[in-house]
């Protein structure tokens, strides 16, 4: 029986790990929730999961057994197991690196944490000894081909859908409304990451995690547009060898992989892949030109120190103001792209870094909207 | 360094390993080479490589470090690491068994010997932790699949190119030429495999050597026609998830993983796949109706005893023939299918069981063939 905690427990990949719990009563037990905006969804998984942690930021009536308290103070609380990052953005930083101190698994769902502090988090992971396992599709599927086998790696190849905009014209992308953008062809997700996919920079921001997460350097990781997501990521070895991942795009299926690992659990629940069924699996390659925020992306992952924080944070600005009707889609990589542009860097930065870098890029980033035409 | 020998060095495997030991001079080297019919080849090979062991069933001159044995002493020779076995049909059995005894590690292209005899073969190496490791591509890449996780496999499935028939009316089937048989659309092969691949035996018999080598009934063994030969077989686990390995369609890539595992080595000579060239990985369902000996290798495998052996050596029989110019395409099941049901099993048979049962099937699918008008 594992003790688990879930940050985010209201968000998409929250409430599926709630349902991966609840059809293994006897393996996983909710003893920790945290929620963001949505109290009455919270209020009503605390009432079903009876956790002993809660976390609201919002006044909430709790059972006598529940005990409100901080995400950190839930991240690193004795009892817990496995920590579930379900969180988007910055918010689940600090909590990880609480969890990680104490030593926990941590279930990792929210890639900006990666992005922002990736080799801090990777070094301390090392350091006390904490398991850090994907919940990204495409990362649980290279730490899945990886398993038994970490040596001989010559790339890593994601996966891309390509969005819903792969093939549209460049004056489509300039009218794209909201609507259409939250319309993701192959998966169902919470709103930031669907708004992300739209613009490549959920692509991005992988491929940066991936660089931390595997310890592999950006020239040897690649990106192909798979329309089907039904391949979540390949590795190529040196002998010429590929392996994949594949599964029904169903968010369940990494989640209860990095829940039960080692161990894979039996659950018909979850969705088959019938080959012949999908008859044609489809590769081509990514269309950059169209993406700036992929590039964007990139650029500062190589380039490094406080950069992929600046690029991170500015992108949380655009993409909620985006989604508020306050700037057009075209608009995001403008907005971040300046952003970048205006930063000045420190390289090797500490937390308290990195933690002034997203302030600064979040102000800079309004200010950007704010300023002339955008807003 | 590790001191390879190889039963059917002349073959097409026998020759794509070659290949592979000479692009890494400091990692194999060549004690021992066994050759069949091809005697001016197997020379030269004995020529370039020096091996201190060779046997052939013809004279040959041997350089003077060379000497003359049985593919048997090659086998279990002290100084042999790996044996390499690459002949077809029954006659690497006692070979493959004397080198199980040794404790070797076999890099196994030789199906027939795990059909034949799949039950004792795999109590043997068991019994003297000799490790098999399977050249074919398909059980290469379950292998590979299969490595750092051998525990909640719902399922096998095995890809199959469809052969060079799958599309063909049953009309079309009655008048195919040796010729057309021996085009196969995706690998390179040797004679016999490649009509085997034609008639689909070849996938029954692959079905047989994946129940042994992986212990699985053969109810969790599926086949899936993949035309492209690139996913070379997949493996789905109990939580849905399924890992695929993929390669281009090169036997040196699982020749070069048996040999270098747990290694992948790094060679250039061996080409590598791009999905976005490839640009479409296609899947449909296989046309059972059409390839009987698909059905016959799958019930003798199911009816287990003496039967697969007696498939198996029919099957030699009724290829040779075909090959011959002596029977046409469709009498290949004919002749199979009637010297299996004339077979008395013996269930849980030794070795000399097996032998017998392979004397009394060559026998019997000959006088069938040449009985009536077949010959």
């Amino acid at each position: 029986m594992k003790n688990i905690a879930i940050l985010g427990s209201t968000g998409s990949i929250g409430q599926q790990t709630l349902d991966i719990v609840s059809t293994f009563p006897d393996q996983f037990r909710v003893v920790g929730l945290a929620g963001g905006e949505k109290t009455d969804l919270l209020a009503r998984q605390i009432e079903e999961f009876q956790p002993w942690l809660a976390y609201s930021p919002f006044t909430l009536a709790l059972p006598s057994k529940t005990k409100l308290c901080s995400m950190e103070e839930i991240a690193s609380h004795p009892e817990v197991d496995i920590l579930v990052v379900a969180t988007t953005g910055k918010i689940g930083l600090l909590p990880t690196l609480a969890a990680i101190k104490a030593g926990k698994r941590i279930a990792l769902a929210n890639k900006e944490i990666l992005v922002m502090a990736g080799q801090i988090i990777m070094a301390e992971a090392r350091k006390h000894g904490a398991k850090i396992i994907p919940i990204d599709s495409e990362h649980s599927a290279i730490w899945q081909c990886l398993r038994g086998e970490r040596a001989g790696i010559s790339k890593l190849i994601l996966t891309a859908s390509g969005g819903p905009f792969h093939h549209y014209s460049p004056s489509q992308l300039a009218e794209i409304t909201i609507q259409e953008a939250l319309q993701h062809p192959t998966w169902k997700m919470g709103r930031k990451v669907t708004i992300d996919s739209a613009t490549l920079m959920n692509k991005g921001l992988e491929v940066i995690e991936a660089h931390w997460l595997f310890n592999i350097p950006f020239e040897k990781i690649a990106i192909i547009v798979h329309p089907q997501s039904i391949i979540h990521s390949l590795v190529e070895f040196v002998d010429g060898s590929l392996k994949a991942q594949l599964s029904f795009p169903d968010m369940r299926i990494p989640i209860q992989y990095a829940l039960a690992y080692p161990k894979r659990l039996s659950n018909y629940k979850l969705p088959r892949i019938d080959l012949t069924g999908v008859k044609s699996l489809t590769f081509e390659p990514l269309n950059y030109a169209k993406f700036p925020c992929f590039r964007l992306a990139l650029e500062a992952g190589k380039r490094a120190g406080t950069y992929p924080a600046v690029l991170s944070a500015a992108d949380e600005i655009a993409v909620k103001l985006f989604l508020d009707c306050q700037i057009r889609f075209s608009d995001i990589p403008t907005i971040i792209g300046e952003t970048v542009s205006l930063h000045r860097v420190v390289a090797n930065p500490t937390l308290d870094d990195i933690l002034d870098a997203d302030h600064w890029a979040r102000e800079t980033a309004l200010r950007l909207a704010k300023r002339g035409s955008l807003c």
